[in-house]
């Protein structure tokens, strides 16, 4: 089983979303809360409200320790610091098999602490509070996590599924604009894969968004969540045993924007940049429908996506990026793209110099559409 | 599918069983091979045998890098330098998830290279070639992995089970007497809780095993290891999601006992004890005939072990490893002994009153036991 559920204000003691995942009939489980040291600092009252939370559920709940706060951001995977802090507050907290972690955070610091739960006593229950639209609507729902190392993202980690997600989409209104419309290139992705209506209803309010409409932020970002999570479940490669990934549309170029840019744009800011090129590829490739290209990029950037950066004129160090995904995938190169919107098709040869041109094509419709937009 | 494979000379070019586990419709895969130090100190010979057996096979298998050898015992899994070396061997090696690392030594090197090979990329193919008695009946086959931390065994680790084990018979004639000897306890423990012919062939044997008979140790290891094996995958509790762990029969005690003797005590012979104190624990309760005991003792006796030790006299402190074995199940004490041999009854309640009595008893009949010997 894999719970997802959705809701507002989870830790309002008069919410009882979070208290009926706990398993109560042999009395209160032991708990230890792990925060996303930036989440705290856009939530300085969320310690105390974990606290409050637990106390007004003395059948059910007991919190082991303080609230354990820890760096957040792509540091907290870097090395074993984060994963080395949680594991040893389960031990300080007696927290056994039975015993839960609730992490609350961005997608680096659920794979941190992800990576410690599933590791001490060989797993303890997780739930995973994801505090970005991203985390919520993707990786929160995942069963990957896991640690930099040897300069490789991941190299380090289990296949762990967690107890449940709980996307409290009140968090959501802490994040700046950025990050609260990063994560919605997922949403774009996993439409084009799969859903035709949803593709529709992300290109209609795709302004609501923009404007910060949380009621449309939830309805989006529950679908997203729940795509993934299907696909996960029903797709029967939940441990990545097959070499096709369709989730990873438009990611071969992501994954090396985000390293050549330092970081600088957000996985999600690459992720609509790469589903671009991949689709313009497959545009001059006869593969797929200009109109599926046009109404993508409009839907992106009515989110308010910028889809070009400095960086696509590198096209040599970006090519990498496909070089690298192939070994990732151990051997064989596929790229999913889609036909028609709600119909995957996966490439096993690319093209090098039709994708240079579409890397050019994106970055010059970018430069149009920014001296357009200013 | 968890493939068990029983051979001698594994390494020998013209043994097909490594080999024949390797897929090699794309070509040779990578492999990394890990070696104990404990090992090749007994047989220097073996880093060269295995690239002579790589050399030619050059069809189905790469060596990567240089053979790793890293230290052996316990020492290896008491902090991350093990896992750390493996990691970054799998790291410059590239292998990937469709490569494989083969690791070939004592249950402890099994568990930190295990932890790293199932971590790295979230989980790299291994082959186990477990060399001693008590990896290759027991923790070799087994699905679990790890490393100690806090001062606790197996602390940090996970699931995952071997793409094989290739139990090397041969690889237990370099053994002492004691290191040959120690693992047949579990034997005797598997075979009193699931399989009376098993446990009427162990007695019969067991003067030809002490003698050292690698034909009888070959039946007994593949049939103890088969045993553990079916438990696990049949058992339908792979994951130790249940409270009752039968398999642990006998072992509050022998890890409390190998905590109490430094380690001085190994594994096996601990176990020894352990099945002894709980069968006479039982016999004292009417839950258990005398003759279980009996002939229980008379075997372990005659394969060689001690059925005694000094440490038994702290009463107090052994019956520590009864609240510890609680709080490691998670709150809920369950003990596993046998009503008849092949008839497993769990206990929840143990009248420690009666259990000082066992243990004293087992002490008692160990020092007559001595006293008789000498």
């Amino acid at each position: 089983t894999h719970r997802l559920l959705t809701t507002r204000d989870a830790l309002d003691p008069s919410n009882p979303v979070l208290n009926e995942l706990l398993p109560s009939e042999d009395g209160p489980v032991r708990l230890l809360a792990v925060l996303d040291r930036g989440l705290v600092e856009a939530r300085p009252e969320l310690p105390a409200q974990i606290e409050q939370w637990a106390e007004s559920n003395p059948t059910s709940v007991r919190l082991v320790g303080d609230v354990l706060t820890v760096m957040g951001g792509e540091r907290s995977k870097q090395d074993f610091e984060v994963f080395e802090q949680t594991t040893r507050a389960i031990n300080d907290g007696g927290i056994c098999r039975k015993s839960f972690v609730l992490v609350a955070g961005g997608g680096a610091v659920l794979d941190a602490v992800g990576y410690a739960a599933a590791s001490a006593h060989r797993g303890v229950r997780l739930i995973r509070l994801p505090s970005t639209t991203l985390a919520q609507a993707d990786a929160g729902v995942g069963v990957k996590n896991g640690i930099n190392a040897y300069g490789k993202k991941n190299f380090l980690g289990v296949f762990s599924p967690p107890w449940a997600v709980v996307n409290d989409t009140t968090l959501l209104t802490s994040l700046n604009d950025r990050h609260w419309r990063s994560g919605l290139s997922e949403s774009v992705k996993v439409a084009l894969l799969k859903d035709p209506d949803f593709f529709d209803m992300l290109c209609s309010r795709a302004a609501d968004i923009r404007r910060r409409d949380l009621d449309v932020m939830e309805q989006v970002v529950h679908r997203t969540a729940k795509l993934h999570m299907d696909h996960i479940v029903e797709g029967g490669d939940a441990f990545e045993l097959e070499i096709a990934r369709p989730l990873d549309f438009g990611h071969w170029s992501a994954h090396k924007l985000e390293q050549m840019t330092g970081f600088e744009l957000a996985h999600g800011e690459a992720v609509a940049i790469g589903l671009t090129i991949d689709l313009a590829y497959g545009a001059m490739m006869g593969l797929v429908p200009e109109s599926v290209l046009r109404r993508t990029r409009r839907c992106l950037l009515d989110m308010g996506f910028r889809l070009s950066h400095e960086a696509l004129a590198d096209h040599e160090t970006l090519l990498e990026g496909l070089r690298e995904f192939r070994e990732h995938l151990g051997g064989r190169l596929t790229i999913t793209l889609v036909r028609e919107i709600g119909h995957p098709v996966d490439l096993h040869e690319i093209d090098l110099a039709v994708m240079r041109r579409a890397i050019e094509a994106i970055q010059q419709a970018g430069i149009n559409e920014g001296s357009r937009a200013g």
